[in-house]
């Protein structure tokens, strides 16, 4: 049996665990990093963590590191981090790899949440899938013929600027109308500010006109409590989400979609709206053989699959 | 050295010949097809050639057709073809295969190209690239980690029907807004007939308000010779195809992009725009780091391509 530690750093959290090769999560636990921190801040706290658990689990055979933002794995470097906005070309691996006897991998988080979800969860022994995650923006991890796709430089995966409408509203990439402007934390709170719909008043009275408290989660309590106006954002989430997907289906030709990131856990709100749109931007051949699964393993996918990408490095 | 026999199917035009491995074209011609014939048909038409060939090029090891459609290649199916619409999922390759003592192999006509532009052409040596083709419509070849990329069934590639305007003009697809409504000789076509620029007046007049004769070449030829709406529908087809192909460099992060099919012939009066338009709609860093390159091989790309996908099965 082999042993790999996984990590998944978020924007706020810090997850660790040690994964054995049969898939099974021995220890974990969570922490709060604080944000805007330096690179050379985190990967102390990193290593102080690192250290232990390899002093705890002497077999383990490598570390696995999921961060969210351009990652070039190859080289090893963090190229920008939307959450560590100090961060820029930064060798992270080297502040790393020098500590240890064991190698150090890192990449995209939403490249080690696609190999957890293909591990052990919503794509488990499928050769082909794409996962999706939403969340403050959109992440993509492209797992083709058994293999996360990289690109050139690691960039690869930045799904969430596709253009979706030509004209649509500026986004933080410098183009417009990107799919991030929509189907993300970011894009309701757009979607909800432009909106002219009828009931848009009784909701706006709800949050005392305070668009701040636009959340993900305060539309999924409305839309549950029955406020319509929060349901016709939900459709609006759900057509989006189908006509990005209908993108990448008709680009990859791939026909299985894992779906997650905490947005996703509106679904019963927007997936029907979802597939419909999905279905009508398709050939009807293709579109009866996409199947949207929702992820399943929630906030253990990226420990999973940041292990995993030691454990089975032909998959990363 | 090994040689092989390299067909690319076209919609009118058939073109085959012997390529060694080595990459010298050994003998090479073209026949007219005719439109709409029956798959069996083809394949007699296609049998009597390589039958021929076979004999005169004895050590000859298999024989590769691109074929314009959807092709399951590891089936030998093809799905559909636009341009041969009798054709619905054709096992294509058992019609062939059976009659010779070399294996036959067929693929999307797009994914052939790419092959070809690969071994002797614009991405010769690149390990990512992104082919695209303008014609009647777009076509796609995904050349990733030194191999096609296929999709579950063959279907990738349709990056035609990537959505870049929500509620653009409907497509055959049976949805709106793809970018093949817009970068192809069908889309050229419709953003003549909308337009509502003041020069069009005059350019209507030079066609007696004709737009069946409104074709690549002819918009082309305007341009050339100084029509002003021309050049518009020129600049506004760049700026369109620089959008896609932003999209397509987000997803895959890959940064070369060869660029061929008979519209890409007015290459100087769109490039510029979209080269301008790429820019403004990804990462600053990376819009630099995209390379658009004409393709080079014309016409023979796609005998090439096949006959690479036989002698360098690993590619394709």
């Amino acid at each position: 049996m082999e042993y790999a530690i996984g990590i998944d750093l978020g924007s706020t959290n810090f997850r660790v665990g040690v994964v054995s090769s049969d898939g099974v999560l021995h220890e974990k636990y969570m922490e709060e990093v604080g944000a805007n921190r330096d690179a050379e801040d985190i990967a102390h706290f990193l290593f102080l963590h690192i250290k232990r658990l390899l002093e705890a689990w002497p077999d383990v055979i490598g570390v696995g590191i999921g961060i969210p933002g351009i990652v070039n794995k190859e080289k090893g470097i963090v190229h920008q981090a939307p959450h560590y906005p100090k961060w820029h070309d930064v060798k992270f691996k080297e502040l790393l790899n020098e500590q240890f006897n064991v190698p150090v991998i890192i990449d995209n988080d939403a490249n080690m949440i696609a190999l957890g979800e293909g591990m052990l969860g919503a794509a488990k022994d499928l050769d082909n899938f794409l996962m999706i995650t939403l969340g403050t923006g959109v992440g993509g991890g492209l797992f083709l013929n058994g293999k996360i796709l990289h690109g050139d430089t690691g960039f690869a995966g930045e799904i969430g600027h596709m253009i979706v409408e030509f004209d649509g509203p500026p986004c933080n990439c410098g183009g417009r109308g990107c799919w991030e402007m929509y189907v993300s934390a970011t894009g309701l709170k757009h979607m909800v500010e432009i909106s002219d719909e009828p009931h848009k008043d009784k909701f706006l009275k709800s949050i005392n006109d305070d668009y701040h408290k636009v959340t993900p989660a305060l539309l999924f309590d409305h839309a549950r409590d029955g406020d319509i106006f929060a349901s016709v954002i939900w459709k609006k989430f759900g057509t989006y989400l189908g006509v990005g997907i209908a993108s990448l289906v008709n680009t990859f030709g791939v026909f299985n979609i894992v779906i997650g990131g905490g947005v996703s856990k509106a679904w019963d709100y927007f997936i029907k709206p979802a597939e419909n749109e999905l279905k009508k931007r398709t050939y009807k051949h293709t579109g009866n053989l996409v199947k949207l699964h929702p992820a399943v393993l929630e906030h253990d996918a990226g420990v999973f699959g940041s292990a995993r990408a030691v454990l089975q490095p032909e998959c990363d």
